[in-house]
């Protein structure tokens, strides 16, 4: 048996980043907590990164997270917004690990077809599967919200891989001791 | 008469990062220390982006820098060097950010022209023209270290120009309180 994990999926962006907090083994999942994490225009973009970043700082602080997952992006409109999505993320990451939590990436396909089993799928069918699997009566609240969840899903998703994996590593220990 | 401001200036990148506290008025300028920070391919990419959060906040304490000036990039080779790039950038900014210390950013063409008064000069000429200002006697080593230094002394350059603005507006705050 799996033993729970609880992730922390995060949605970055300047002006909103969606976080979930997910209990789960990859087989099943439930919420801790949700939402959607602001900062004003009014503010220099310096010091929005800093309010992004001390605010999954205090997540993490809050409820203890063995790990913190985010969507690796490798395609942007243009230069000038890829500058801007690495900043935030950034910020999101440098949170986590200077608590010492490891940071899980996944190409937004890698996120699709972890959530719906098919990597192209469109975002109402990730969202809804998001509600499925979580046991959730409503579409979370924001969107961006949905969306962290989902990342959190992928990376519970890889957990009865890894132990396969890691029950196979124990096998070959052990076949590589005998011969010892 | 300026005081004398003590700014940070930064030369983000993911394998070494400069960095060059410099004290100056815009006229005169004298550096407090220098050196680049180096990060091991070896680490995860989060881990790296959080080790160049942490020293330069460790910077900051030290020095008590009033600024801290970064390059400012509208341009890379393509969007995944741009996405890097900005995360480097954010984990400077972040630390400053958490600390209360202001963030100036500069295009690469402002930095060329407030240190060689030549916004198209050649590397060579900012980093002779960083030597000179700053009254070393040898190339700051590594090089990122004089490229931190040339952003610092982009920002310092600024002084003289705001203390003008700053009496313009004191003159025009008297006229209006003669008015009333």
């Amino acid at each position: 048996m799996t033993e729970l994990r609880r992730v922390l999926g995060v949605d970055p962006g300047l002006a909103a980043t969606g976080f979930g907090v997910v209990d789960g083994d990859g087989r099943a999942a439930t919420v801790v907590t949700l939402g959607a994490f602001r900062t004003s225009a009014k503010h220099a973009r310096a010091q929005r990164l800093a309010e992004i970043s001390e605010f999954i700082g205090a997540l993490i602080e809050e409820h203890q997270p063995q790990e913190l997952a985010l969507e690796q992006q490798y395609v942007a409109r243009n230069v000038r917004s890829a500058f801007a999505i690495g900043e935030v993320r950034s910020a999101a990451m440098v949170a986590a690990a200077t608590r010492g939590v490891a940071v899980y990436e996944y190409a937004p396909a890698a996120v699709k077809e972890a959530v719906t089993g098919y990597g192209a799928a469109p975002k109402e069918q990730v969202r809804h599967m998001v509600m499925v699997q979580l046991g959730l009566s409503e579409q979370p609240s924001p969107l961006d919200a949905s969306d962290a969840l989902a990342i959190a899903l992928t990376r519970l998703a890889e957990l009865p891989v890894e132990e396969a994996l890691a029950r196979t590593a124990r096998v070959g220990d052990g076949a590589r001791r005998d011969e010892a």
